[in-house]
């Protein structure tokens, strides 16, 4: 397996000195961009059978892929470019084997994604599990500084990109099975999550954003962590919340709920001043990123409340089946 | 769970701008090293439930211990300094649920083994799962250059430290579940394996080592990859190889197999100019690690062979049960 890996990805990449084959890899950190003061961002990111997904909904391209745009979610919501990418499998034995081909085909599917954003797989580990798992590790690089999820200030404009609601939406149809139009429709939406690297990347750098977070665990949910790493209120329009048309159409009055709650969107939410929305607009141009306001930052006890100013409230246990991922 | 590892871990450490907590770590690379001409290092290594471990072999501090020993042992075989740890964690549910503070007791273990290599841990991830499964991932730097398994030269002399066969003495012993004195003995060599960070890097720095492996597929299966990396053939003395007094006892004349097929030794197989084989003594004495010659390389066919130059006959698939592990 691990001379097939190598066959197929190779050993090299920009700044690699040592890819796989050794007992780690060997990169260089790009001597210019660490001149001008460069940080290293570190993120690991699991994806496991039979809780992120079950193998009749995804086939093993489609599982490196998905393990990929989910793990370098994180670089992005810092601003950062991925680098290096280190992939750790655990493989089941007897009926659940997974054919040696699909494991490959995985592997370079991961592999070609990543290289796509720019970043080269340099290493991995294989082992035996009790189910299939793909934890994907990526190395990132900015030399801009970082956006934290602390930097929200009072004033600033809070915005998402793309639109949120469809993964939530999908799985719940995955899930039950059925293959209505609508759940079609959103089934990329969990499959293929959004890519947002050069879109944030960019706009770190021209130091267009104040605050950024990744919307894995539900909209509320992250700007509810944002809120409390920047000691600020955030007040949410509901009725400006892009929601995923299938969303939407998924049941009576559950659109919202899925978009506010449901999770996996791997959307960037973020904030700025309302003198960049001219900036931020050409830059989401540039990218083909829907970027939409949302609403703003207020000070107060940190929370997150709809337009009126009360707490969103929502039965979030009914979506609990959906959040199996504690993040990091 | 994550306020938890936050409070008892601690968001810092050496060149650690952004620790646990926000969408992905943040950390500097060491300015000074980097004029120098540092690189990185990166590995990633899984220890799995029912595969690499039982819990009723482990404590959960243990589990810590040795994820971290295991992982940061593929740094010091380039020779390379740990310096950022994050840690991938998949618990089960239900009936095999680990209670929470035992959760916490493997991930403060860890960081706080992590700590005394020179390390933080950064980040990580928590996720259900089907098994207990702890994948760590290490970031190195080295300010020299990094040492691989393909620098062997003909006419070096071929060194392993500490011993070997202990590890597979106590999986052996702890699989039949017998508790010997002899196994009781070698359950450390499992339960702990060895560190070797200092002596290592030290070395490198010095310039001791041409090539170096770590032995965890088993001596003669670790040096056959450097043979084969190397395109240089290595000849060992049986009666050269420090077995471990416990895998010596173990069986009628099994010791020796252990030593060479068992693996998860986590010692370091490394090779060196004639010349070198007094600065290296003296290394090994100030880090109290005991170093010994037990080969030459020689030119020809890559293979590992015994003092005749014969290949070694084993049969290996008697261990094939201990080795669930399939190495980057």
């Amino acid at each position: 397996l691990l001379a097939a890996v190598r066959r197929s990805i190779g050993r090299g990449g920009r700044g690699v000195t040592v890819g796989i084959g050794d007992d780690a890899a060997v990169v260089r950190v790009d001597a210019a961009s660490q001149r001008a003061g460069s940080s290293l961002v570190l993120t690991t990111d699991a994806m496991v059978e039979g809780v992120h997904f079950r193998r009749s909904w995804l086939t093993a391209q489609q599982i490196g892929v998905r393990a990929w745009r989910v793990a370098v979610s994180d670089i992005s919501a810092m601003g950062a470019r991925p680098r290096w990418v280190l992939l750790s499998l655990e493989l089941p034995a007897g009926r659940a084997r997974m054919p040696e081909r699909d494991v490959l085909a995985l592997i370079r599917a991961l592999g070609a994604e990543a290289r796509r954003s720019g970043a080269a797989l340099v290493g991995g580990n294989v082992s035996r599990g009790a189910a299939l798992s793909v934890t994907v590790t990526v190395v990132g690089e900015t030399a801009a500084k970082p956006v934290l999820r602390s930097g929200a200030k009072p004033g600033e404009v809070v915005f998402v990109t793309g639109n949120v609601g469809g993964s939530a939406a999908a799985r719940l149809g995955l899930m039950r099975r059925t293959r209505s139009d609508g759940i079609r429709g959103a089934a990329s939406a969990y499959i293929r999550p959004p890519l947002r690297v050069a879109f944030a990347a960019e706009g770190c750098v021209r130091g267009l954003f104040s605050a950024m977070i990744d919307v894995s665990d539900g909209l509320l949910q992250d700007l509810g962590h944002m809120a409390d790493e920047s000691k600020a209120r955030i007040r949410i329009d509901a009725a400006a919340i892009p929601v995923h048309p299938a969303a939407k159409r998924s049941q009576k009055d559950q659109g919202l709920e899925l978009a506010l709650t449901g999770g996996e969107d791997y959307e960037l939410a973020f904030t700025a001043p309302e003198r960049r929305a001219g900036a931020i607009a050409m830059l989401a141009a540039r990218h083909r990123v829907a970027v939409t306001p949302i609403g703003f930052v207020e000070r107060g006890r940190p929370a997150v409340t709809d337009a009126a100013g009360r707490p969103f409230a929502f039965a979030r246990a009914g979506f609990d089946h959906l959040r199996a991922r504690s993040s990091r």
